[in-house]
């Protein structure tokens, strides 16, 4: 039968992937520093070996043939996204990929050492030639999966979203937020010129800021039975879902960044928790997508970890452990603080969507060959006076120099921030509807509604359905800048 | 080419290897507990493509035809120890395989369960139907390998040892152990007399225990930029060369037990951390083999950690980071406490040997036929009393059911113990011989010497020689008992 091929194929890609995902984790937290360039070997031979036995010729012939098999519905669920996951790997010949390989890590290499001389002129070739590739790469794609080419880019990492419709709502996103960060940023003058802002600077140890994390962490959901905190130099969440790693960094002068990155992983993490066991080792019980997943993060960092209510239960808790006593008014202007900025990490969620919307517009016009690589610098620092008055005129380092993705090749992913954060708004709306008494919860810490709530609309449902399809049922409309723009007039206005 | 093909194969076979070690270390150590099931998993199939890839078929042309290519010295004795691993690994059918695979499994989870109920009888069948494997399986090796049966077990773990060598050996030292065991039991009373046993009880938190194991062991020559130290239910040495994990435990009452753990550890870890680079996936750059790690173990546990010249140095340590101040006189007679015990594993070095000892002879005789495994108590209880004047009759617990080796299918291993002791005497007296000064080397916390010596001897030599070979090069003659008896006479005796 080749379902049951199938079946056994995704054990072993299972396995395989397991190891590639905790040696990952464990590079980043446990792995001696001597370790590395062996621990890279091992890793470039498994995620080869994953590969071949991931597209191997006759895998198609097994889903052609199970398609007329008698399949329950998870297993015709199952099937689909063997057949979406099978073509989307398929999609490029393999000397294609590896040229494409050697040209994205030369590529990313010599961006890490000439950002830092922000020399643009001396990366230019290198990114010519990735973004060559890319259009090359979009092309085959696009041929394959009967989509436009960025779409066809986009949908390896959220199957179903397309420039189509997402472009007029990051239209309207962006139409908001030319006037609403001048007026957010005026609001928050008017707030301080009141009360000027109190410093929560002090001297935590790690100890005790881990210990208020793992509090935290675990009122939210986390189940430390099935994952654990430990630190790395960037914040990330990795291994299993049996087993979460999550990490975050400290800094002994204050506690906020690291606990506002210990709620933001624990967010991923709580997806990677609860998605469906029994279908663990198929790609239909994967996390739907790079958007959605973004879009759990920030529902528990924004929706939940920066909502005043939230701050109500976890001021006593912050106390506790840290044995500082801060007010409600001391805390809110630190979490809801907003800042024009060129770096996009560094951005808040008021105006970070115009850093996304910047680079999706700049990306999507690098594919279709409408815009050159050589005049990337010059339609950057145009829309970045544009969006937020800020100039990077010979300031390569702080503009397209910032980021890793288009040097590694990554196009079509920026988009999947603000898709996210939307997307949790919309959730945290529709929630809402359906409980209205949700703020009242989260002021006593209490996350089971909200949890159940998201484990019956999204967490259980791996990749049953695209990522369009899954926010529509789950929210019951279309995704929409409208909960998301509500949600920042009410956070950061007047 | 067709060493080149190994060459390439020698890479793969690493990755899974350097995988299913750091999984394993990992599964020690930072798993979350609700992961097991799943690692346990990803471990099994990670195994089968390891031994799938490693027994293939075209490996024994490869082996063949590049026998006849133009190698130098290094490859030559590389193809050796490809010949020799693939010749071990496919002496076996996989249906053989498959079938004792689940025999062990169920025997030793039956073993964890009637161990604790002292279940003799219950436990029987399933080790008769082991022991029958076992023989089966040997019979299978010896043919292939033109061996005698017992010596083609011993030949996984350590290629070259011959029960030929090893009885009369053994023999020589039972027959001073059973002199000298009572002689060292008097002795310690009469000093005890003297000079009643202080205890080293205190509070000792486990990060000053765990800052002065870091301290001993690098002053040892572990490097910390190739391995870490952490805590594990039971102490081990895993991980990889370029990233060697020990564990120990510790007890927050007294401070010995987890440092004695670290050196043992830390003994193991130096051998990996200095084994040839270069050779790395190629099997000839592994290490030799059970006894000669459990050599290297012992060599800095007992020779160096035990040594009363490393505790004029340990001791101003201990004070440093414990903050208790206690006389080489305090000291000593806790590292050299002997004692009468029916537990291997909790047995000094002085009637340790006896315990393996009673094992080798038994495990010879039942892989052999002449000893039915319902004797095995009888045959027991009689050398216990013989050996350390201890009865186990009716206590099965404490008597053949103690350890795991017998009911997980391992026999041939238990030699290498008391092998490993009498090498690292051995080679103690050898370098002695060389460097007369080396006690005052230790007494200063000076191990470069010491580490010169043992790296160009063994470490670097990887599994260039056999066990035999590799000891004679090293020392200068065949292994003997004698080394071993002189150390034990000059430590504990009258």
């Amino acid at each position: 039968m080749s379902f049951q091929k199938l079946d056994e194929l995704g054990r072993k890609l299972e396995a395989l992937e397991h190891a590639l995902a905790i040696l990952g984790a464990d590079e980043a937290t446990h792995m001696a520093v001597g370790g590395g360039e062996k621990r890279a070997e091992a890793m470039a031979a498994l995620a080869g070996m994953l590969h071949r036995q991931a597209t191997a010729p006759e895998i198609g012939d097994w889903i052609e043939a199970a398609d007329a098999e008698d399949l329950n519905e998870d297993q015709q669920a199952a099937l689909r996204e063997f057949r979406r996951h099978y073509a989307n790997l398929t999609c490029l010949p393999a000397e294609f990929v590896e040229r494409q390989t050697t040209a994205r890590m030369r590529s990313e290499q010599l961006w890490r050492s000439l950002r830092e001389k922000n020399d643009w002129a001396g990366f230019l070739p290198s990114l010519e030639n990735v973004v060559a590739l890319v259009r090359e790469e979009a092309a085959m794609r696009a041929d394959r999966l009967g989509l436009d080419p960025y779409d066809a880019l986009m949908e390896q990492y959220d199957p179903g979203n397309r420039a189509a419709d997402i472009t007029p709502v990051f239209a309207e996103l962006k139409t908001f937020l030319r006037d609403f960060v001048p007026e957010a940023l005026a609001a928050q003058e008017e707030r301080m010129a009141e009360r000027p802002l109190k410093p929560l600077s002090g001297t935590y140890s790690i100890e005790r800021q881990r210990e208020l994390g793992l509090a935290l962490m675990t009122a939210v959901g986390f189940d430390l039975t099935h994952g654990s905190l430990s630190v790395s130099h960037h914040p990330f969440c990795g291994g299993v879902p049996t087993d979460v790693r999550i990490t975050t960094r400290y800094r002994t002068g204050e506690f906020l960044s690291a606990l506002m990155g210990v709620l933001h992983e624990t967010g991923h993490a709580l997806y990677e928790q609860n998605l469906p066991a029994e279908w663990a080792h198929w790609p239909l019980g994967k996390a739907r997508g790079m958007a959605v997943h973004e879009s759990q993060s920030l529902f528990v960092e924004k929706q939940i970890g920066r909502n005043p209510a939230f701050w109500a239960w976890a001021l006593p808790m912050v106390e506790k452990h840290l044995g500082e006593v801060w007010s409600i008014d001391d805390i809110l202007p630190h979490v809801h603080h907003v800042g024009r900025g060129l770096i996009r990490v560094d951005a808040d969620e008021v105006t970070y969507p115009l850093h996304v919307i910047l680079r999706y517009e700049l990306e999507e016009e690098l594919v279709s060959g409408r815009l050159d690589v050589a005049d990337i610098p010059e339609a950057w620092d145009a829309r970045m006076r544009d969006y937020l008055g800020l100039s990077t005129a010979g300031n390569f380092a702080d503009g397209p120099m910032q980021d890793v993705h288009w040097p590694a090749g990554a196009f079509g992913y920026f988009p999947s921030y603000t898709l996210g954060a939307m997307m949790a708004a919309q959730q945290w709306a529709a929630l809402k509807r359906e409980y209205p008494a949700v703020d009242d919860e989260l002021a006593k810490g209490r996350f089971e509604t909200i949890n159940a709530w998201r484990r019956e609309k999204i967490w259980a449902r791996g990749s049953r359905w695209s990522t369009p399809e899954l926010m529509e049922r789950a929210t019951g409309e279309k995704l929409t800048a409208r909960y998301f723009t509500e949600h920042l007039r009410q956070r950061y206005g007047a």
